[in-house]
């Protein structure tokens, strides 16, 4: 049975992003987004959602450059930690000891400790509320090497994103595998 | 030492939804989407991205409404397979085995057997290149009861969705809990 809970962000799961992006004066700054995806294959294309409120928001208006950079569950403390602050008064990335590494492709720094980085110029700002959507065209995706498979694709296994419950509001890991995409669907019809 | 992989869509970890929508005929339609995500708090929105190819795309363009069924792990086979055939030809939800529900809220049906369904309304369209993103303002979310947490909130380890690797095209479950969001980066400064 089936119960109506309301016109609510409840949609799983959703990614743990860390946000980079340069101030004004070229400080370095990141933030934690839960509103993020894919949203175009060709040209590659991610998004986040950032209320107008945050720093990062004022600074990817002005640089049009940010990045993303997927922290693993052993920094799932310093990923809460930059999504409860502001980098207006505060160096989020020294007080999480975290390590700024500036973009040799776009204008915005990324997270040297995390295993993921995409780099990302703005293609679109899309105003939809109390969040703007900033699209931005994939310059590069950067991985630790130690994540890629025997075919040199990044796999999740090897990454360990956060995966975000957008309900009760807690992290988890990503479990098990479960199967080949475009493979285990061919059992049926 | 990170190594660059180029402007790709490797981002993680993205989720693995089922939109529901009806066809001129009022025949109704369902396929996975891998592109998809929250985009805005206030009104809170969804979005999904299709090719124009799909028969989703001119389905929800002429219908301007959507849902989003969130499979669980155990209908992971039948998820992959509402990914790679085409709704034109066939009755996905018939070959799948799956029960269309009529949305009484908006012009789409969803999937009675998935434990969470997002109602929508076609707030925006964004046309990106490949995909389109169609902005769906979320009208109510329903959730099966055996889902909810103490507090009627739906819970991620009970709903099970699946979780997509972007990279090496595998589904995942969702693993352990690793800590309560806006609250274990309080340790830190």
């Amino acid at each position: 049975m089936k119960k109506s809970l309301g016109a609510k962000t409840l949609a799983y799961p959703a990614p743990v992003w860390v946000v980079g992006s340069y101030d004004k004066d070229g400080k370095a700054n990141i933030m934690t987004a839960a509103w993020g995806g894919v949203c175009c294959s060709e040209p590659p294309c991610i998004y986040v959602s950032l209320r107008e409120a945050t720093a990062t928001y004022g600074n990817i208006m002005a640089r049009k450059a940010f990045t993303v950079s997927i922290p693993p569950v052993e920094f799932a403390k310093q990923a809460d930690f930059t999504g409860m602050v502001s980098g207006r008064t505060l160096d989020k990335f020294a007080a999480a000891g975290l390590t700024a590494v500036k973009s040799d492709i776009v204008d915005a720094p990324y997270v040297k400790e995390f295993p993921v980085v995409i780099e990302c110029a703005v293609l679109q700002t899309v105003k939809l509320g109390l969040h703007t959507q900033f699209i931005g065209r994939i310059k590069d995706v950067k991985t630790e090497e130690s994540c890629l498979n025997a075919d040199g694709l990044p796999a999740m296994d090897k990454i360990r994103p956060l995966v975000f419950d957008t309900g009760a509001r807690r992290y988890f890991s990503v479990g098990e595998p479960v199967g080949a995409a475009f493979a285990i669907g061919k059992e049926i019809a």
